[in-house]
């Protein structure tokens, strides 16, 4: 027997549709690519969402077809995000800061139709659009008299379309397991994977990310994402700000230290969220000029890993609460949140920081748990490995084009490719990649863990852990160093530093110096290139060892 | 084009699978009805959930098949709630305080197969239950060794069954959109109506009520649901309160202020929802005995309309804010909340009050407006007068059976039977109910709101306003006292009384003192039931006057 409630799908319009009714005076303020601040509302971003639709359906856009933005965090990319999204057609949102040839490529496997531009980046789709036959049009988000002469074909200056257009455009009205959203992956294997979100995934992810315990926005909130909306949706504060009413602030192409502390400032922010790297330039500009934070209240940092030092000088320095989030673009990307139990939160502060720097529980809607290669379910008890796999309706099922084919397990849950513990409080936490963890005689081996110590060694610049082979162990981890300049290596040293502070069987066979360890574009250690350079090495502990 | 997300249904079994395991040690406290506070856990509730679904199978219960409970808020509730839902059988939760002949109806009407009962209604059943024919068993929801003799045929004990039971059940595993629960309007006019609510729509309703907003529910919130669970799902709260890991106190049989008062303080609630009437006989408690509050920070307060003095008192004398939500059993039951915009709250506390006593916006997922009886949208002006009307995933499309046949109108809203205004903060109120709000000229006179005034006289006892029949506007407004003993009616007395307070078009054309004034079961006027006691009634002014 069905339940009798109404017929109404999730669709990512009626966001847009509910601020507009009954928070449409609440304020968006910009800092223009152009420069000025600049002042909108949510009323007024629905009226000009509705001016993008009808232009796109003007040039022959139709459900399901890709447009893109390559564009800062801006009103502007709010109103192209809803106007693309409300007509069915997918927003598409391309990471400016990947490398030309990876834009290529996507925008091809996308085959975007349209490129919604900031200025910043006209030059760099000059240089690529040579390479990518889909696109039709490029609309170039600015006014009329700032409007670049530009080498693009089929260019288009937004102020100008949006003043020939018209609001009388009707949103919604289909399934909403439609296609809504595409993002790429920067898989640091193989090509960029697409992840296609649906109006359903993306309202669902909304009314998760609006509680207390993740975004928990209101009207009285001002939120300053500066977590890009090319980056998992900004976290969803593209869809939660207007859900809930909340100011939005939205820091343009300026994500310095300085130019965040003066919007945190000017506009009463209560709320933000960024990556450690952005909090560390606020953090370093307000040292400097003896600068405080006098409204904001709670941040959210996520994207990689949450640093102690982090946590404690937001506390201790300017009483502000971190919250650590981890979550990935397959999972839109609400995954865990450090918030703490009453029971962890009755401790003293040193002692809650034991689960302050892990990644947290997940909220209802996300299903979360460890297994092993075998697939079986390992236990939450702190210390045991597992790969981290999860669930739910705001998860990936597949990529688009189907690339990678079958992601989900027999039970229906995503691999991260991490691999993590989880603790009695249920608090999860990220120990390594899962092609980086060392598998040694049936059990896990962290490198990312051995490394963190190994680096701390006043004589070390860098500290990398692979596993090498070995006959009876499968793997046994090496310590892989860059000396600082002038020295030299002793391979006794490093070993009693990390002696106590790591498990006895988790101790490296071997310490090797080289000249250099090879970092991503990122600025991690690149272990897929390390272990490429290292492939001739054989431990020392291999010799005569024989497999049981 | 769809999007790729996973196919997870929304159904409320995993909001229990949460709880156990993210939150399984979070102790949910009862008052029994047998008298003492037993402590239970989210796991051990999770796991004797099971129980209940095992035995269900076990009696042939199928999906879809009616399971009711006539119990108090308990944490035996809880399991049974959920031991029901999770194997697609339909919860329908039986209202005590009807009439047994509505008990009977409803039971008939819902073909309940199994009724779980606390021990308080097994006299209530034992009358009754000769008349119900598709009753098979009855569960009393007691110990082994408080089990009553009973009358009642095939009455088990609940927990000699759940010892007999194991937990090895499997849940879910069902379209969404599955019937969940049953809840039966108290309707005024005609037979009871049953609302059904499917999983999907208990789902969203449980994420639309963890924002901040709602319920702002988290595990450090200790969460007192003084509503009932078979009064509209206890507003959520059985659903929000496991979903985020909240500790939950459940008052049993005992609603007094006293008891009330007890719990709050011993088990240290952050947070509790109830009508207006037990939160006066709260304060009347503390009152008369100087008490204080310790921990609670927030009450939410619906089911009628809240007193601005209900307001205050909480406000001015416990510093406790005061959220009053609007709903009913078609809106699962979340409406609209009371939530003032950062603008209002920058109000000093007097000029709030405009709005603190109106009953606010609605959330992401309730779509409302008003509307004309001809169907066209009313302003939001904050005094023109509409049908309040109401659309979203958790509202009803349908009552159970048909009954009422289509209740959508064209655009698929529901007509609560509300008359409101909305003003320009999009803060709501009702002015009455629109079967009796008065048709004068095209315009609408509010019932209520003269009453309200009327009654303050001081040789007013009661004071109701219904429309007579008037040849050139229809109707118009004829007031009727019962005065306090021994005044004798001066009509120009009570006018002059309204004169100022109320717009000159709606003057009462006449004052009739009866000699009583018929109320309804929960104390309201029974304004169907004056009206046929006033039909021979002729207004002093309709004489001569004629339709233009």
């Amino acid at each position: 027997m069905l339940g009798l409630m109404q017929d109404w799908p999730l669709t990512v319009d009626k966001i847009i549709d509910h601020a507009k009714n009954w928070h449409g005076g609440r304020e968006v303020v910009t800092r223009s690519v152009e420069g000025p601040i600049v002042r909108t509302t949510y009323a007024e971003i629905h009226g000009r969402a509705k001016r993008v639709s009808t232009a796109l359906k003007a040039w022959g856009v139709q459900p399901g077809d890709r447009v893109a933005t390559l564009a800062w965090n801006t009103a502007r990319h709010i109103e192209a995000w809803y106007g693309i999204m409300g007509i069915g057609a997918v927003c598409h949102t391309l990471n400016p800061r990947l490398f030309p040839e990876q834009l290529v490529y996507i925008i091809n496997h996308a085959e975007d139709r349209i490129i919604f531009v900031d200025l910043t980046f006209v030059p760099l789709l000059e240089a690529i659009l040579g390479h990518c036959p889909t696109v039709e049009r490029v609309v170039v988000m600015t006014d009329e008299w700032t409007m670049p002469a530009t080498k693009l074909p089929q260019a288009e200056c937004y102020e100008h379309v949006l003043s020939e257009s018209h609001e009388d455009c009707v949103w919604g009205d289909f399934d909403e397991q439609t296609a809504c959203g595409l993002c790429y992956t920067s898989g640091t294997t193989g090509n960029p994977k697409g992840v296609l979100y649906s109006h359903r995934s993306n309202f669902l992810h909304t009314l998760m990310g609006l509680q207390s315990t993740v975004l928990g926005a209101t009207p009285s909130e001002v939120i300053l994402p500066v977590v890009p909306m090319f980056h998992a949706n900004a976290w969803g504060i593209a869809f939660g700000g207007p859900a809930a009413g909340s100011k939005l602030v939205m820091p343009g192409a300026k994500m310095d230290g300085a130019s965040i502390y003066e919007l945190l400032e000017e506009e009463k922010v209560t709320f933000s969220a960024a990556v450690p790297t952005v909090w560390q330039g606020l953090l370093g500009h307000m040292k400097e000029n003896g600068l405080k934070l006098s409204t904001v209240k709670r941040v959210l940092i996520g994207g990689s890993a949450v640093p102690e030092s982090l946590i404690r000088t937001f506390h201790d320095d300017y009483g502000i609460d971190v919250i650590q989030g981890w979550g990935m673009t397959e999972t839109s990307p609400i995954g865990t949140l450090s918030n703490l139990p009453p029971e962890l939160l009755a401790k003293p502060y040193d002692e809650q920081m034991k689960w302050r720097i892990k990644q947290g529980t997940p909220p209802l809607g996300v299903e979360l748990k460890l297994k092993n290669y075998a697939g079986q379910d390992m236990p939450h008890d702190g210390h045991t490995y597992g790969r981290l796999m999860v669930k739910g309706p705001t998860i990936a099922g597949k990529y688009f084009k189907d690339e990678g084919g079958e992601i989900l397990d027999n039970e229906g849950f995503f691999d991260t490719g991490d691999v993590a513990t989880v603790d009695d409080y249920g608090f999860m936490q990220i120990t390594d990649r899962a092609k980086d963890v060392i598998k040694s005689g049936g059990e896990w081996i962290s490198s990312i863990e051995i490394e963190n110590i190994a680096v701390g060694h006043p004589k070390v610049d860098l500290a990398a852990v692979i596993g090498a082979a070995h006959p009876k162990w499968d793997e046994r981890p090496v310590l892989i160093l860059k000396l600082k300049p002038d020295q030299t290596l002793d391979k006794a040293e490093h070993l009693a530093f990390l002696q106590g502070k790591i498990a006895k069987w988790w101790m490296p066979d071997d310490v090797v110096a080289v000249a250099d360890i090879p970092l991503g574009a990122t600025g991690k250690i690149d272990k897929k290139l390390l272990r490429e350079q290292m492939k001739d090495y054989r431990l020392p502990t291999s010799a005569g060892a024989q497999k049981d």
